[in-house]
């Protein structure tokens, strides 16, 4: 159905982006802006195995030409359909002593170079946000108010020692999300930040080993269609309240009712 | 059922109050603890038309004996039953200019006197908390893990001129919600913190007008029982997430994922 | 001389509380209000030694009577003169689980009882400044703007498990400050709050000991007069800059540049 | 003297960076690193005139390659010479409705491209992080600690509509000064962010006028040398503290005592 809306999703290469692939898949046709195929793939299958549907772009969302040819291309795919939701989670990530970093680590973390992957950082967010602002104008005619969502971490909110470069792309992403939310509120486009406090169980960080269970954020409901992404004591999650779905709720507050930002940990966090 | 489990809420008496009472009892019993039966009774209405189980108790959340008088009824009433979830939204008020402030004044704020409705402020907060956290300790085997939820508003975050007795207490009860969700988040209890950020659309705010729609929160989804609590224009809200909706999601939230903060704000608020 | 302008400080028992009698006595008559002679007479001797005058009461901050007894007493000693500065460096603490905080406890913590060195807390900030700023109100023809300055700490901006009370009074403390510079800085008093972070070297804490040099802040300039409060090494610390010279550089800020919040921590505070 | 400790400030074509240049010149030399002589001129002027020293060198501190010929400058104009303080003082703008924010204007603000007085942003700051840091590491041996200060604005702890680029640049700058001052603090560097609240009274906000006397920050203290930067009501400023003296009071606080942030706005200032 081509006029379905649609939800435009960067950074979907995260066990979190698979997660919010997921749950907005319910009710959109998913839009995957992610670096690589590889990345893609598996999200695509997540959401088409649940009767959902999914349309990955390989993009470099740090590039503006390739965040326009991306643009273009769901134009062209999805003639019509308004743009209900986006999410902006593509993340850059640095450590390193003050010192040992380069001014292309800089740049990078702040969004000027690389791959999606490594250096989305705020220079990504700010041309997907550029992107998408004009398209969600357009959409207050849908059931829920049209929004956008940034993925934070605790980075976003406190820098610390060796994390100086990260914590400087963070802080211009939420910077740039509480601007967003103040300039576009009033007029019925809903902006967002989330700030994930905390190690997402995803595979990248299986190897950290905690005493407790259920130590880490588990991103998503999708475990039965993507086994490596089960919570770490390999039970199902299906069906609890996860971050995706701090996200979809989120999406369905009304405009009497918009929230900004957002933490969410694991219980056992300390903070 | 007696078994069946308990949300208990101060500070029923606001629009928020009755909406959140509404919105537990889909699940819950609901206990109100409020100042008279003139606040108790319309909530007790609401959630009955709708088909759940609601009792009220007179009490001044500032009085240690009548808090301790409340619960001893709560037990008595509902033997054996968990408690899922706890909400504190009593409020105090206080504008005036800091001279004119007289001690009796920043007490009341602070929590230490007079009536639920006008000083339940910090001292309420910490009676109800630990009057609440013993019972929520002992229902972690519920579906989704027991919760503590307060109500904050903007003061809680921003001390304006003229507004300084009412923000200590505010900027105290925040700093108690902090410190408990550190304390017992570990323990599996999930304490949140809403920041309610504009003009809550409730009869004692209704001579204030906006130019826009929608600018004040509607706090509720039981227009169609309780007629003074409609949105401003008239309109039925029921459906739509709303500020109960939003402390819903909280509740649901599993431990992997807990929000301590979040803020909400009509669209058109300026912030 | 009579009409030389005061100091009034609140809680100057400790280490702070000396030097900043001591820092202040160059300029001013100094008035100590702390609960006993034990803590009033050496910080007279200290402020003798050096040539300046003070002039001690035993007050309970946290009894309006003990206040208001207390600044009728300072008229009569010094009638004519005007207020120059004030600073509410009272504290109080409270370190226990949440459950087995007692009311009174929290009471004491925000304020309501006990003496002045265990209880001060927000109630005493309230009584303090509802006595100084109409004194302070009049002195705008001074060298400098007339000034209040609050005495915060970490647990002024971070609420911890096991300090969940002591928060809510420093939190609560820390709103009384802010709405203070909103509501009397357009009316030209200088209104500031300092959070200091880490651990005072006076006497009580002599016991903690560290790896580094210089890990516990320096309060004071007096070491030649009070030995106790030497720093860790046994070396002078006169002429340096410390917590007293960071509120005397707050003192003499003119209107058109008003600090309201400065933090102040050891170089080696982790944070 | 040749081995006279060095001050090095960039952006100092302001009025602020005049007046921290005159204050600092009292004990050091002074570098400026500015965009043009045109703005370095009046500043060695300044200093000069009441009997200090200063050096320029015309330098966009936003490009690397700029920033190294800076450092190799200094170094061969004073051999041997430590530097006691740097003090990052240059400046982006930028207001506009996002949708007509280029990408151009982002990454100037960010710091990428530009002359210094329209774009040193965050790049700028890492870059002048970068070259001073070793520096001050090697200078502790000095009388007060090395220092190393950031001049912020209100938009880098609120992000505005149509400020959010701008903003954006700021809340980078104000992490990398945190994560600093985490790294460096203990060893021995002192890293403070100074948030600047309020209109400067300087040329360029001349047309801007007030009800209320001294309504602006007066940045300096050299209004003899420079009558273009007296206060708006052409009296002379010479022997208050103003920023620089907030500024100066920074850099002389022992390793006991950093202060790592602080605000000041002129009293009249809506907060």
């Amino acid at each position: 159905m081509s006029t379905k809306p649609l939800a435009i999703i960067a950074g979907a290469g995260t066990g979190t982006g698979v997660s919010i692939a997921h749950r907005f898949s319910r009710a959109y046709n998913v839009i995957i802006l992610s670096r690589s195929s590889a990345s893609i793939d598996p999200v695509i299958s997540a959401v088409e195995a649940s009767g959902g549907a999914a349309y990955g772009i390989p993009t470099d969302v740090s590039s503006e030409a390739s965040v326009t040819a991306a643009f273009k291309a769901i134009k062209a795919k999805y003639p019509g359909s308004p743009t209900a939701a986006a999410v902006f989670n593509a993340g850059s990530w640095n450590r390193a002593p003050f010192l040992e970093t380069a001014l292309d680590d800089w740049e990078r973390v702040l969004g000027i170079q690389g791959p999606v992957t490594r250096g989305a950082g705020s220079r990504g967010a700010f041309l997907f946000s550029k992107a998408t602002i004009p398209l969600l104008l357009e959409s207050k005619h849908l059931e829920y108010p049209p929004t956008l969502i940034f993925t934070g971490a605790t980075a976003s909110v406190k820098a610390s020692a060796n994390f100086t470069a990260f914590a400087a792309g963070k802080w211009a992403t939420r910077a740039l999300s509480q601007g967003l939310a103040k300039e576009f509120g009033p007029q019925g486009v809903h902006v967002s930040h989330a700030i994930i406090d905390g190690i997402i169980d995803v595979p990248g960080t299986k190897e950290w080993t905690f005493d407790d269970e259920d130590a880490k954020i588990s991103p998503d409901a999708v475990s039965l269609v993507s086994p490596n992404i089960r919570d770490r004591r390999g039970e199902l999650t299906v069906g609890h309240g996860k971050i995706a779905d701090a996200y979809w709720h989120l999406h369905t507050q009304p405009r009497t009712t918009f929230t900004w930002e957002l933490d969410v940990r694991p219980y056992v966090e300390k903070w």
